[in-house]
């Protein structure tokens, strides 16, 4: 096992320095001086100090520049984090390298309905596992995204429509004393778009929205390279925008929302719907197979060119591009991002979400505007929640 | 005539010093020490360089705080900024000092459909009148507003809807020449946010939303006291946000706007229809004495408690509620602030625009959060044209 670190970053200048290191890879310390624009004496006196504190040292000399050789910096090999994504009904978990580079990783099936002690126990079983496959004792500290609002300061759910029994659990105090070491908790939307960001198609993108369409719908902000949590940090909660007054009744109370109409939920309960109407043949013999209809089974339906499953998977579509269009004529993003477990139903909601969003908004704010499906998948949430405790750690 | 000044801040910590001295007032190099936390020595001598660009000076002898006596600095009593506020009827202008104290104005009624020419030759009209009156020849900057869509890095309108003939005139190159002196062009809606931030309502706010509904219908943007303008500067373009598919045809070609529902020009649209079919007694009076109704008149015809314009009013707020509803889901401002012509409307429109705002966001994000008038009306634009280039010209 390797031995637990404690180091932190103790000032702006080393939080800049491991930041660069973290995104960039190894620098000499004349690229690091000039890229940060500062002294290579004060990059110098720097990395000393990280290499005290375990955070980051030297690597060796670096390619010659035609000058003066310089030295390589590099984060320190011994960093891991832990990331936990929790969604509704299933969850990953993940060790990463002070790059975010995965090293391993484990999804399980979960339901969040089941509470905080049960999920929470759940999640820990599987650290442990990935913690034991790369020999390590204690990580230098863990991010963890769970289906709804939070309270980013506090470390606790707060208010959370689908999540029963979670509302101002101390979730980031739990899973720190747990693992005995500093912990994040935010919502998982913004998880999953901090994780596109570092390595997913948002990669280098400084404006763009990241929608998730689970169970729950919802979107993660970012501005300027940061995640924007709004003043009480629930921004982003797009599943509970009314689109219909007299529209079906959503999880929150209120009817009409965006998520009781495309929803993952929703998409189950309307595919029930077709297949008992016997309107669909294909679903009708999926549920007949099964039992009962996930959003899955509608691609599924639509993979073997079900009429009126594609026609589900564009009524949903269409609702969530008119909230986009909305969204875009409102905050001029550089790029929106599609993600959740839905996306496996891909182009013919992907296509959808694009014409109405194109159509319906001014074209300044479209022409450039590109709409794609999320890269990562899963691994998002765990490079996501990753990053979140990377910046924590690398700050001072 | 006093001498024109030339100055402009050298770099970041002049810029601070600056800025300080313009939303503060006044302070000893004592109090500019402690709060930028910066040595007196530092401050004392870009103090001493600010003098010599005559941005700001020493204003004698600040009140003692028991210890070493120290100097009141103030910005320079020289400084002149020009404030301009275009809107579709009508424009303000006026002249600040240092710290956008408003020292003289000009409104008056135009009809931004003349084109650049035209309303800027009247503009610069009003310009000239408050310079003289203030008995200045040459100010230190000026800020313009125009009804539309802004490329901010290159002073022109883009598309604007309402702006025929405006489409890429260099308005910020023009307004530059004729005055001699640095010019900013920004989005009137943006223009009015920052003045209501300076000196209104939303003075000390971070995140707000400012929502203009005139002629159009916009909304400003600002996310930790700065404006959010957009990948592509045309952020808060909720105007024309579609809220019905078959609704009414817009200004902007696309039908059911929120703009061809609750802009001044709809609003004035079907006053006259209310008017013509005899539903509406007291805006069928109207239109017979003056040939014409406006948004106006429908506040008149409020006032005399005609319930065919109050229904009017309840159904421009409700549209208007929804729209905001939705953004509050996603964006979770700290305050929105109600501005442009139809607030004369005042009272009944926002508690309508209120009530589906509350009503049919998650109360997480709206148990905090004011849903105002705007203070300050057309001298907003003033102050907020005039802080936008200060901005400019108190910075590197």
């Amino acid at each position: 096992m390797r031995h637990s670190l404690a180091g932190r970053a103790e000032n702006a200048m080393q939080a800049r320095i491991l930041a660069q290191l973290r995104d960039e890879g190894p620098l000499s310390k004349a690229q690091l001086a000039d890229q940060l624009q500062v002294s290579r004496t004060t990059i110098a006196a720097e990395v000393a100090r990280l290499a005290e504190v375990g955070l980051a040292g030297e690597a060796g000399p670096a390619a010659s520049r035609g000058g003066r050789r310089s030295t390589l910096v590099d984060l320190s090999e011994d960093i891991r984090f832990v990331g936990i994504s929790i969604g509704a009904t299933g969850m990953s978990v993940g060790v990463t390298d002070g790059r975010l580079a995965v090293l391993a990783t484990r999804h399980r099936g979960c339901d969040i309905r089941q509470g905080p002690e049960a999920v929470l126990a759940a999640a820990l079983a599987l650290v442990r596992e990935v913690l034991d496959e790369v020999g390590v004792d204690r990580p230098m500290g863990a991010g963890v995204g769970v289906p709804g609002p939070v309270d980013f300061h506090r470390g606790v759910p707060v208010s959370p429509p689908i999540m029963p029994g979670w509302d101002g659990y101390p979730v980031r105090d739990a899973v720190s004393r747990e693992l005995g070491c500093p912990v994040v908790l935010d919502n998982d939307v913004n998880v999953l778009a901090v994780g596109e960001q570092h390595a997913g198609v948002a990669k280098g993108a400084r404006d763009f929205l990241y929608v998730k369409i689970g169970t729950g719908i919802g979107c993660g902000i970012v501005i300027d390279g940061d995640l924007y949590r709004g003043v009480n940090g629930c921004a982003g909660d797009i599943g509970h925008i009314r689109i219909e007054e007299f529209g079906p009744t959503c999880a929150c109370g209120n009817t009409g929302c965006l998520e009781a109409f495309s929803g993952g939920a929703a998409l189950a309960r309307d595919a029930t719907t077709a297949a008992r109407s016997g309107r669909s043949p294909a679903l009708a013999a999926l549920l007949q197979e099964k039992g009962e209809l996930t959003a899955v089974d509608v691609g599924t339906a639509v993979s073997q060119g079900d009429p009126q499953a594609v026609q589900l998977i564009r009524d949903s579509g269409r609702h969530v591009g008119r909230v986009l269009a909305a969204l875009v004529s409102f905050f001029n993003p550089g790029m929106i991002v599609i993600g959740g477990r839905v996306t496996g139903l891909g182009h013919a909601l992907l296509s959808e979400i694009r014409g109405v969003t194109y159509r319906q908004s001014l074209p300044l704010a479209t022409g450039n505007l590109p709409i794609v499906l999320s890269e990562l998948g899963d691994e998002g949430g765990v490079v996501g929640a990753a990053r979140l405790i990377s910046a924590a750690v690398y700050s001072p």
